[in-house]
């Protein structure tokens, strides 16, 4: 047993103290696990939009200081008390949703929408006792989404944490705890293309070029990439995409593009962009008959979704999803063992590694839209 | 065989001379069928609110003088070239929309919109020569929707008739083909609640109520119907519902309204009046995770479906149906054998039967919203 159980850990983290500001490196006091929590030492983290659109801050609630990062892979050091499923040494995916295993979400086949662990990103302490379990000098600094993956070590609730394949090397399969994740669910859970199948793929960024993996693993004939930036179709090609449509190289609405691409429309879309148009659009290019739309990309609090009803009683469906329909603790091993077995292909999302004494560099890539993901070697 | 094969058949019809005026029964030729066409022999017709709405022809382009009618049983009197399916003697529901077997979407598993003869409300002729088979001394008279069964003889594409059982008793089963099979096949075929689940069926008219047996068939333990008109409330308790809302009792939308008393949602909403503001609570009222909607009444051309994205985000699915989604050929003879087997009781949606010489009675019921379905026999 490692002489740190029980005690409080001295650590590096790497410490929003405003919005949009350089996280800055500092050694943070790490609290034991208390009970139904596990704290974990990650080996391996990376940078996803969500930790830098919290970190902007632009229009939520600030909370600052806080520790972000919310995708990686680490080592279980130690649990608090009535943690069975895990013990030291197993190795874990950190998750910004949880799975209770009790409510009714989780007893549901079709939810991964967890009652008690449902992202909450307002929230920055531990649900246990409402206090944070990261301080420095006795000063707490707030968690983000049960995860805060940008620390040495991290206290997270069991339920937030998949038990994964010892075997699965961290370092390429940390990118599976959010993004990847939520765009390959999205097209293998929700719009289930059938194989021979037509998809259309909304944002060519890493959630929307995991949607078109899953439709090359799926055996779509044909993934159809729209985004508005012509320089991703490239990239895309790696992911299975067979085209590209970019919207600003028409006059005329993108679905109409599509449908006359397509003999009337695509059999699947996935939208993953989150904005109101390219919902929209997405909606309106599949088939009428049979066609499913998936939303995957979170909209603006002020968007409307608008369309004519007749393209609903045309037989289309319309589905949103969340974290891809996985249920963290059940369904994330899966993925890792897609992986595993060579059918999911993860190294080409990683374009970028940094030392974690770097960090900030992984927000520049980001900002200046460059790359996929950056992941971030906590061992430098 | 029949001595009128290959001849004009001389029958009595109800002719629509005038959008609005009550039918006039005439005498009418009625030409032998051509190729892939069926000559039918109708014993019941019944009333279906689409027969008014187009009938009325407000809004729609007119199309006069017209024989409507299309909810129906009736027998093969002769066959045309090519017909291989049905024989003279076979028992048949024809329906407003068709199979052809051959387009994309009769080889779809999951659409029942046939490209050839999906409903076409604006065409009066045959597909095979563009001409009318009814004429009243040379002069053509409409066809409607494929179907015109308010006519003692009528030619019908093979594909719009469905073979059925030749113990069901017509005078009952004839309700089947077209209302009663979209609202039950609403919830059985796209809705699929789960047996114990909760369903809130908007609309107590004959499609809501066959919706809401659906549901009572599916063993749904709560159904909930919605409607503007309490006095429907009792009537429904005979197709399964176990609660009534009227949204005119209520300050707020009635999608919150049936949230508080589901514990959330209820898992599948079934939409029947084609009210864009129904649709939308049909919609909002779902929980989240996993609530279905599902829409069948036909809005206003100039209706827009609006909602918050998050709605969708949150793992609630809406989808549209046609015709219950049922396969008119391949499906509706199961339909008429859940009759037979007595799972679904069809006798409680007659509330009315006529002669066919008084056949403008039953415009009258259904103008005056009184009952549910009036049976018109062919035979006096």
């Amino acid at each position: 047993m490692s002489s740190t159980v029980g005690q409080v850990i001295r650590c590096r983290a790497a410490v929003a103290w405003e919005a949009g500001k350089p996280l800055v490196m500092e050694e943070v006091e790490v609290a034991p696990p208390q009970a139904n929590e596990v704290r974990v030492k990650i080996l391996f983290t990376s940078l996803c939009h969500t930790d830098v659109y919290f970190w902007e801050a632009k229009g939520q609630n600030p909370l600052f200081p806080r520790i972000y990062g919310h995708e990686a892979g680490g080592i279980v050091e130690s649990v608090g008390e009535g943690v069975t499923d895990l013990k030291p040494g197993d190795h874990v995916l950190p998750v910004f949703t949880g799975e209770c295993k009790e409510c009714a979400h989780c007893k549901s086949e079709e939810s991964n929408m967890c009652d008690l662990l449902r992202i909450n990103t307002d929230r920055g302490v531990m649900l246990n006792d409402g206090k944070s379990r990261f301080s420095i000098n006795g000063k707490p600094i707030y968690h983000f989404v049960g995860t805060s993956t940008f620390s040495e070590y991290t206290v997270i609730h069991v339920g937030c944490l998949a038990k994964i394949n010892p075997l699965a090397p961290l370092d390429k399969v940390c990118v599976l705890s959010c993004g990847i994740s939520t765009g390959l669910g999205a097209t293998l859970n929700v719009a289930k293309p059938a194989k021979g199948s037509t998809v259309a793929v909304f944002g060519l960024g890493a959630v929307g070029l995991a949607a078109a993996e899953g439709a090359r693993i799926a055996g779509a004939s044909r993934i159809i990439g729209v985004d508005l930036n012509s320089n991703r179709f490239e990239e895309a090609k790696k992911f299975g995409a067979t085209e590209f449509v970019n919207p600003k190289d028409y006059n005329k609405p993108i679905q109409e593009v599509i449908a006359e691409m397509t003999n009337g429309g695509v059999d699947r879309s996935v939208e993953c962009t989150g904005h109101i148009d390219a919902m929209i659009s997405a909606f309106e290019c599949v088939h009428d008959g049979w066609g499913v739309a998936v939303l995957v990309g979170v909209p603006h609090k002020d968007a409307v979704f608008k369309t004519h009803p007749m393209n609903l009683l045309n037989e289309r469906t319309l589905k949103g999803t969340f974290f891809g329909n996985y249920k963290p603790r059940s369904d994330l091993p899966s993925v890792v063992e897609k992986y595993m077995s060579k059918e999911l292909e993860v190294e080409k999302f990683i374009t970028h590694t940094v030392p974690f004494s770097e960090i900030n560099k992984a927000f520049e890539y980001m900002l200046r839209g460059e790359g996929l993901r950056c992941i971030i070697r906590m061992e430098e």
